[in-house]
């Protein structure tokens, strides 16, 4: 964490870093709306750190974020930048943001995305504040992000139409959700599913567990089940696991990768709501002076994390869900 | 809060109470498949009071509860009972329970619900737990209750499409939505569906304030709005809304009062998984000799409230989203 | 059906009318990509006939109708026109349409958007075709008219929504569905929702055979039923429904208006697919020097239809779909 | 097409074959409804071909199908058999039919569920009317199958969302929806969700057309790009093609195989008619003594088809459709 001076501050910029998440669009609407409010102006680079580098950028009204709270995707885009790698490409992107007369930016991203802004303070005193936008819900400091409730619900809905299929037809069926190497997705889905096992990246198989608890069901009369498991390091995962439990005991499974439908639809209430407090909150933690922080979600309240602390390490799937799952599959 | 004898615990009963909400299928599954684990009967009451009191109950076990965790309702129904209001129907509800040879209850319900279960330990040392299972959410001690973030999405469903229609046509629409003297669904359906205005019960109509928004609006070119408003006591105070303002504004707006689909629908991922935590909870908290209290939500943990506090008063609209909403829509 | 000389037509103009309907947006983007593959401009009028009538209008090229197929509403709006019901008006309304050097013009909307169009043929050779747009589905000479679909299924989704609650408390709900004097979306919403019966403008209630329908169902155990139930000429005739089962029977029936949800939301596939056809061809016809119609649906192909002929009467609910009702109650 | 004396008639059975569909249980429902109306007792066979070969039945009355009409697979479940690919294993179905007093069938499934009741007639003279029920529409003389009318929405929501993140990043996808060898499913999706091209198995790739409508998109200022596929003879074939696309013209896709959801899911309401409609007209027929003959919808109107016409070819994807979808992605 730190501060600046924000008294002088006029112009504001914001962006959207990373992969792209449902709610993205409700938090750049909070923060032009917040900034209009605090009479200052707002320009938004698009596509992320490389529209810095690129110096692609549009100024942001009332108009502009009109009629896009329930849009997916971002009206800025989103997306990676090999060039903001490199220390040369950082100080182009901090000359474009000076040239633009932009005092402070908001960042809506992931972990990828707050080492930038980290950096961008470190190096060139740009103050930034971050609002923790991917699906992957993986950000220490902050129960949720933006997006990850939407993810979740899609990943859902496809568990309970394949569930009727399932059932129709005596089937094994795994499900692959996202999430990257963090379980989130997979475990929340998995338990609201009923899946009958989950798995995630941070553990290891334990399929003699899950092999024990198909057979167990079939024993009594059930003839469908359905696995989750997160995707993992790269999408795939899901093979592996067939080809496993058709190895260990002789259970054809189907698979079903379920893929980016999940990084995309209308944010649910929850992802709206979270979006619109949290881009609010970073534009008044700027004109209060703090910046290289960003904004968690802490029970019902918000609260501010340094980057620092943030990007220590990665967040953990919450020990009791993993123990509901074991329960409730059982 | 109290404590009994859970050492000779044998048989659970479980009971839904009040309106239904989203996701009590989830809780009654949760409750069943860990009082099985622990090797526990659980036996169900259909129609909540009225069913301990006229004795209508079914034994439960893993096949009864398989299949239902997506779907909406209650496999044992729910009510209001006038019979329990008076002590001799309570007399009677009690007999049938212990001649059941039951020894605790899990009651799935709201406040209406607790404070029946409350009088029952206090009447007659039938242990129960409580599961906080409302849309309304005002539930004291909790931050959610099971089945708020259904109907939430519901209504922000219909509100998203109203503004398809109303951006149409340049019209001003009123919609109500559900929650009686409670403005939790209003809040935060409203904030997420970005409407102009939210009327809760917890307020007095400021209409000055709101026709000043709708005119601003208006000047910068916008042309249509949505209000949102609680119901309040009773269904209809839409109407009075849409008066109010044809008399101060001379604007016409049309009324829609979403009404009884908010208490319906598949439930969403959060509403199935804090179902499925509580009702976990519940019986371990029975199993551990706790009784005369509810399970409640205090970020990502579950607490236990007693009885008496948790109907001490109304749980009260979070001040952050009202200025949320007021920075918003400005 | 009249037609016009084509030949040097250069521009369209485009415009939707009467009610919204989702669906419209898909039949402008294909008339504006229909038009330029054949080199034509388009000029969209924005809000129907007081658009053409005030000279509201936009050119229409692809950027414009990028990303729109899936939206509700209409980007160019819809509405009524008071203006346009005098000589007067339509007199002002060709005007621009001639100044504005438009040859000819596609007109989304109901019948009464197309009785305007007939008359601006025979009052001011403007050459229109016609593409019915209406939740309602009134329009003679076509099976399906663009919306209708999903109107169905929003109410569909709503019913099954009511269903949740209904079975968990065992009660009566009369559902209120669009369709002002036409009863297509109630059969349909009522058959799909598997009602226990449904009342549609075109015959009188039958409250006796309703009455035993649901006395029949009680007696074997049934405990809830949902009746639809079409608007009728202004909303509301679900409480004289109500009323009335409360007076012959002593039944409490719970009443959902369900409103302006119907004519919102992202189309369906059926209704994109649809309005792609319907739009693509009215250009088509156009281009031929046909005018004076409307494009129709009949099985799985295109026809057109005289103003004239289609205007002549209101299409009637499909006899089949009646008797499958009653049969399926029973 | 043939008949047989249906006076003696009192007996009927039902069953479910080959993949499962959405709307297969209304169809059930709709058959025990007009059965029971007519007088008729009902048999369910489990699991189709198989459960008639082990005959597993199960008896159905109006309280088995209550509440089924908006659950996705079927309570009779569905499946391939191939002890019935042998005469020998068909002589013990007719031989179980005829032992448990079925007089007639009622055969819900696709093309090779027909194969083998045309074949019963033949050679047991077991009188079977089909209802033509798979996602895949690919059923001769008729206009529409149960079942393909939701999982083409399901593939539309699910395209919705990948634009949703393509336009954020700026992406070409491909997404591969279900059909086998027939594009219906394709082309249906593909138009409803504006796609930049369509592949089909009835015809090759047309990889210079393809590549050519993205290049000339890009040249206008268009980012993101979607493609759909039939999956063709086995999933995978989406893979090819982004492989073709690579090397021809440089271009990254990514891949999403939407798979089984395809396959679950509340039917819409259109499934629910159609199948309700079909249910009973099957019966209907039946009792007038037609058999060896499949329902099929045209148009507005239902019509008989005897199985040996239905069978003779596949159901072509019809030429407008495709030449929609060639206008409307230039």
């Amino acid at each position: 964490m730190a501060s600046f001076n924000a008294l002088v501050m006029k112009r504001l910029g914001v962006y959207c870093s990373g992969g792209d998440a449902p709610g993205m669009n409700a938090a750049i609407r909070a923060v032009v709306r917040t900034a209009i409010v605090n009479k200052l102006e707002v320009v938004g680079f698009v596509g992320g750190y490389s529209g810095i580098h690129d110096n692609k950028h549009l100024s942001l009204d009332l108009r502009s974020v009109a009629n896009i709270i329930q849009r997916g995707g971002s009206i800025l885009k989103a997306g990676r930048s090999p060039e903001f790698m490199q220390a040369e490409g950082r100080k182009k992107a901090a000359d474009n943001i000076k040239a633009n007369g932009i005092d402070a930016l908001v960042c809506i991203g992931g972990d990828g995305s707050f080492t930038g802004a980290h950096t961008l303070w470190n190096e060139h005193k740009i103050p930034v504040v971050g609002v923790p936008g991917t699906i992957d819900n993986d950000i220490l400091g902050s129960d949720d992000t933006i997006g990850f409730d939407t993810a979740v619900n899609t990943a859902l809905d496809a568990i309970d139409r394949i569930r009727d299929t399932a059932a129709s037809h005596d089937r094994l069926f795994i499900v692959e959700v996202m999430g990257r190497d963090s379980g989130f997705i997979a475990i929340a889905a998995g338990v609201a599913g009923g899946a009958e096992d989950i798995f995630i990246p941070e553990h290891p198989f334990q399929l003699e567990k899950t092999i024990e608890i198909i057979k167990r069901g079939m024993a009594r009369g059930k003839t469908s089940s359905i696995l989750v498991t997160a995707e993992g390091q790269k999408p795939g995962r899901a093979y592996d696991l067939a080809e496993a439990i058709r190895k260990h005991a002789g259970l054809q499974a189907k698979v079903c990768i379920l893929g980016h439908i999940q990084r995309g639809g209308s944010p649910t209430a929850n992802d709206r709501i979270l979006a619109s407090r949290m881009g609010m909150t970073a534009v008044q933690l700027l004109l209060n002076g703090s910046c290289d922080i960003m904004v968690g979600s802490q029970g019902e309240s918000l609260v501010m994390i340094g980057f620092a602390d943030a990007l220590k390490s990665k967040k953990q799937v919450n020990q009791p869900l993993i123990e509901l799952a074991q329960v409730l599959s059982n």
